[in-house]
């Protein structure tokens, strides 16, 4: 199991209409393949940023399975309008969960 | 509750003596009031770039009590010969959860 951290920046004036696009679009996720969960967390000294946190089988489960699919096309449509620049995507792996 | 997110920055050629350093450091989280847990992931994409997660209480628990508390130089002296750079230390709040 990895997790996908996505940075995504908005126009911190359309945050309620960008929070309710990614409740919309979470069904997308849980449909796709591989997938184990997903959450939207805000940056609290940043506005307008967001921490968009997805847990997946591995990293071909999202950049090759997802990706490539419908699902991939219909968030990007529902999230990607909100986008200022270009998300900031990478995956990782624990090392440790101590307490 | 509140998540700390402190993107580090080490060589990558001393990587486990890092993860040693932290792992012998997470004591002093887990005594620190306010302080609900700590996490160490590995960046795949990015060697050397980690992400310590660490739950607060609240923001001030955080960088009004740990960061004036004794813990936090000794926190401090174990990882921070190892970074490269500054930290870039943010907080964040959940959004939602959806799966």
């Amino acid at each position: 199991m990895i997790t996908e951290i996505a940075m995504l920046t908005i126009d911190p004036a359309r945050a309620a209409d960008f929070e309710t696009a990614v409740a919309i679009a979470a069904p997308l996720f849980r449909a796709a393949h591989g997938c184990h969960g997903i959450a939207l967390e805000r940056v609290i000294e940043r506005p307008g940023q967001y921490r968009l946190v997805v847990r997946w089988e591995s990293v071909e489960a999202h950049m090759r399975d997802f990706r490539n699919s419908a699902a991939f096309g219909e968030w990007r449509a529902l999230a990607g309008p909100f986008f200022v620049g270009t998300p900031d995507v990478t995956h990782s792996e624990s090392v440790a969960a101590y307490f």
